[in-house]
C-alpha cells in the first residue's frame, strides 16, 4: 500500500462526518449559551471562549471533548476568580465535579460530551499571564489564524499517528506530544508527511521557533517556541524517549507504509502460563511491590512513582542486588480521575540472592591514621574463631590497601523488600504511607499480578519500540 | 613483653652459634678449594668467591645455602663460560644438577648443605656487567664494607621478620624484600628498630639511594638505587602489597611487641567441613579449575598463572558472571624446581547462573543510518511468535537509544568454564596447553581440593594483612 492509499483510508477513519460537526456545533453552542447565561447571573464582566481542538476542527471522529474557557478580567482577585468559575461550573454542569489543575475548575456531562469549564483571566498577551490557563485562549487563536483545513486534516492524521505509536498526551504519565505542540509542528513543516520526513532525519536537540522571538536556551531534546510568549517551550514535557519513539515510528511509516501504525492492535493480557515462560526463558527472578496508589491524579501520581521505583532499584542496587529491568504499573480504575486502584513496582531481578558478605575497601595502608582506625575498628569484629553466623573476614590486605568483607543486611531481596529498611528509599511524598502497606511477590507469586496487570505485562515482556 | 626483649628471644633463635660458624668455615674453605682445583684443571683463569649471606655472616641460623660464584675474564665467551661453569659445578658438586638462571649453573649439596656454584663475568664494576649474575660480587663487597656486626644481627632479626609476615623473597611468587635489599634497608637506617619506625610511617613511594647516585625515575613503590649500580631499583620486584604488609606489621610489632610475629605459628589445613561451613556461611558459589601446572621454575610460572587467573576472571565477567574473590595456588613437589604439581584456579562466584538474556545498548535513534542497522539486524532476530528458546527481546527504547536484551552464551559458569570459550581468554603462555586438560570443580565438588591445597584454602578463608 502507497503512503497516499495509507493516509487516505486513515483520514476516511478520523474525519469528523457533518452530522457529528453539526452535533458537535449545536451543543457547543448551547454551552456558551448557559455560560453567559450563568455569567451574567452573577453580574460579572467576562467572556466565553471554546477552545481546543473542537474549536478548531482538529478533534478526531468520536473525541467528545468541548473545552470552555470563561475570561474575567485580569484585576479579578484569584479567590473570588475561582469561586465564579465553580459557581458558573456548577449551573452549567449539574452533574460536574470539581478537578484541580493550577486552580480548582469544574469537569462534568453535557450531552454525551466530556466539558471542562475552566475560568481564566483576559490578559492582554501570553507574556502577562497570571494563571498557567491563560495561555490556552492565545494557543487558540494563534491557531485559527494559521491552520487552514487541509493542514487541520494533517494535524488529525498526525495526531492519530501519534496515538497508534503511543506517544500522544503531555501528561506526565505519557509525557509525550500535546495536541497544541502537534498542531505546531503540522504548521512549522507544512503537512504531516513534511514533518514525518525531516523527524526521520532530526538530531535532537531539535529547535524550532515559528515566530522567531525565543530568547531562552533550553536543554530538552525538542525545542518548539511557543508561538504566543518565547520564554516557553511547547515540548518541554516530551521525554527523549517519546521523541526517538516519533522518529523510528516516522522511518517506519515512509518505508513501510500501513494503517496498523495508526491503529495498533490492542495487546493481548499476558496469561499466568505465559508469563511463567518468559520467566523461565529469561532466567531472571521477578519480584513485585504491590500496594495501594494514593488518591491523587495521573499527573501527581506518575512522577511520585517513578521517584519511587528509581528509590527502590537503587536501593536494591546499594544492599548488592542487580536489577535486570523494571516498571511500574497502576490498576486502571472507573472513577473519577484521582481515584487510583493498586500500584506494582514490577522488578526483574539477575539473582534473588547476593552473597552474605560484602567487599568493603578500606584506606591505604600507609595513610597511618586511617589505616589504624580501619583496622583497629574491624579486627576486634573479626570473627575469626568464635564460628559467628555474622562473620566478618579480613582486615586483609589488596595491593596497598586494607579490605574487609563484611557480613550484609540481606541476602535475600524479598527479606529486603519486606523490611522496614525499604521505606528509608527516595520515594514520592504521597507514596510513602501507601508504601508501608505493601504486598511483596517473589518468583512464581507474581503470576497473581496478571488479572489487573495483564497488558502492562504483556508489553513488558514484549518490548518494542 | 618489651620489643627489646622480643628482639633478644627472636636475636638468640636466629643467631648461629660458635659451632654452627665453625661448621660453615670448614665447609666453605673445602668447597674453595675443590673449585679453584677444578679450575686449575681447566687451565682457566679466573678466581672464586663466596657471595650470599653466608659469606657476610648475615644468615639465620639453620640456613645451610652456599653461593660460590666463579669468575672469568670479561672477554670469555659465553658458551665457553657456561661450558666451563657446569665442568666445575660437575667437578666439585658430583650430585649436582643444572638449574637456569640467566644462564645454566650447577646446583648440588656438599657435606649437608644446599650448594650453587655460578659462573660470572670479572667485570671492572656493576654497570659493565655482561650478565645479570655478575653483578653478586659486587653486593657482597658493598655489604661487607658496611655490614658490622651489631648490623649483622639486625639483619638477622629483619630477615626473620619479614619471612615471618610472608614478605621475604624477591622470587616471582613472593614479590617481597630480597636479601640483598633488607641489608641495604638496615644499614640505610642504621638498625632494624630504626626500620620499622620509619616504615610505620613511610608514605609510598619512598626513595633511598645510599650512595646518592641515581639518575632514574623509577615508578615502583619502595625505590632503593642500588649503591654498586645507578641504574637499577633493587626493590623492583616489591609489590605493593607486601610493601603495606610490612608496613602494618611494622606498626604491629611496635604498638605489640611479640615473638611470634617473627614464628608464626603455622596455618592448620581447612577440612572439608570446615570448607563447606565458610561456603555456607558466606553465600557464595566456590568453583576450581584444576590443571597440571608446566613443569617449569616457579619464576617462569607464578606470573603465567597470575596471568591466567586475570584472564579467567575477566572471561567470566564478559559472560555476566560476578566474581567475588579468586586465587590461584599450586601443589608442591618434592622433586627439583621445575617439577610442578596441580594447579589451582580457585574463584568464588556471586551466583552459579546468569539471566539467559543480557541488555546490548545500542546506537541513538537519531544517527539514522547505524540506529537502522541496528534496528533491522535485531528486528529480524527478535522471537517474538515463535516460542523459540533462544529469544531475543527488543528492540527497544530507553532514553534515545535503541535496547535488546539478547540470549547469552552461557547461563552456568560451570558450563562456560568447561567449554571451549575458555580457551580464548589470556593465559600464560605455557599454560594454554596445561588448560585443555582441565577439570572444573563447582560447589561442594571443591572439597576434593583440600588433600593438596588445605593449606591455602585454610589462608583464603581467614586472609589476614
Amino acid at each position: 500500500m502507497s503512503l497516499e492509499a495509507v493516509l487516505s483510508a486513515v483520514e476516511a477513519r478520523v474525519t469528523p462526518d457533518e452530522a457529528e460537526r453539526a452535533r458537535f456545533e449545536e451543543v457547543a453552542g448551547e454551552l456558551r449559551e448557559r455560560t453567559l447565561s450563568a455569567l451574567s447571573e452573577l453580574d460579572v464582566e467576562g467572556d466565553v471562549v471554546l477552545v481546543g481542538s473542537t474549536a478548531r476542527g482538529t478533534w478526531l471522529s468520536g473525541d467528545r471533548d468541548i473545552d470552555m474557557f470563561v475570561r474575567l478580567p485580569p484585576e479579578t482577585d484569584r479567590s473570588e476568580l475561582v469561586q465564579y468559575g465553580l459557581t458558573i461550573g456548577h449551573e452549567v454542569l449539574p452533574d460536574g465535579r470539581e478537578e484541580y489543575a493550577e486552580h480548582p475548575y469544574v469537569k462534568g456531562t453535557y450531552e454525551g460530551f466530556d466539558v471542562d469549564l475552566v475560568p481564566c483571566y483576559d490578559v492582554e498577551d501570553a507574556e502577562h499571564i497570571q494563571s498557567a490557563v491563560d495561555r490556552t485562549p492565545f494557543h487558540s487563536t494563534y491557531l485559527e489564524e494559521n491552520l487552514d483545513d487541509e493542514l487541520a486534516r494533517d494535524v488529525r492524521l498526525a495526531k492519530r499517528f501519534l496515538k497508534g505509536i503511543g506517544a500522544y498526551g503531555s501528561d506526565l504519565r505519557t509525557r509525550g506530544f500535546s495536541g497544541y505542540l502537534t498542531e505546531l509542528l503540522i504548521c512549522e513543516y507544512d503537512g504531516f508527511v513534511p514533518l514525518v520526513e525531516a523527524a526521520a532525519e532530526w538530531h535532537p536537540p531539535v529547535e524550532l521557533d515559528p515566530e522567531d522571538h525565543g530568547r531562552e536556551t533550553f536543554t530538552d531534546p525538542l525545542v518548539v517556541i511557543d508561538p504566543t510568549d518565547p520564554e516557553r517551550n511547547v515540548a518541554a514535557v516530551l521525554s527523549a524517549e517519546n521523541l526517538a519513539r516519533f522518529q523510528h515510528y516516522s522511518r517506519e511509516l515512509l518505508e513501510d507504509p500501513r494503517e496498523e501504525l495508526f491503529f495498533p492492535p490492542e495487546r493481548e493480557p499476558i496469561s499466568a502460563a505465559e508469563l511463567r515462560a518468559h520467566v523461565r526463558q529469561r532466567r531472571t527472578t521477578p519480584v513485585a511491590v504491590v500496594f495501594e496508589a494514593p488518591d491523587i491524579v495521573d499527573d501527581q501520581l506518575w512522577p511520585q512513582l517513578r521517584r519511587t521505583l528509581g528509590g527502590v532499584i537503587d536501593g536494591l542496587d546499594d544492599h548488592g542486588f542487580d536489577v535486570f529491568r523494571a516498571d511500574t504499573f497502576v490498576e486502571e480504575t472507573a472513577g473519577p480521575a484521582d481515584e487510583q486502584g493498586r500500584a506494582v513496582l514490577f522488578i526483574e531481578l539477575a539473582s534473588p540472592t547476593v552473597p552474605a558478605v560484602s567487599r568493603h575497601v578500606g584506606p591505604p595502608v600507609s595513610v597511618r591514621s586511617h589505616a589504624e582506625g580501619f583496622y583497629e575498628k574491624y579486627a576486634e569484629r573479626s570473627g575469626r574463631d568464635d564460628g559467628d553466623q555474622d562473620r566478618l573476614y579480613g582486615p586483609f590486605l589488596v595491593e596497598d590497601r586494607y579490605m574487609v568483607e563484611r557480613p550484609r543486611e540481606f541476602t535475600d531481596a524479598s527479606e529486603y523488600l519486606r523490611s522496614e529498611a525499604l521505606l528509608e528509599v527516595r520515594t514520592g511524598a504521597q507514596i510513602e504511607d501507601a508504601l508501608e502497606e505493601r504486598t511483596v511477590l517473589v518468583g512464581d507469586e507474581v503470576d497473581g499480578l496478571v488479572e489487573s496487570f495483564g497488558r502492562d505485562l504483556a508489553a513488558y515482556f514484549d518490548p518494542r519500540p
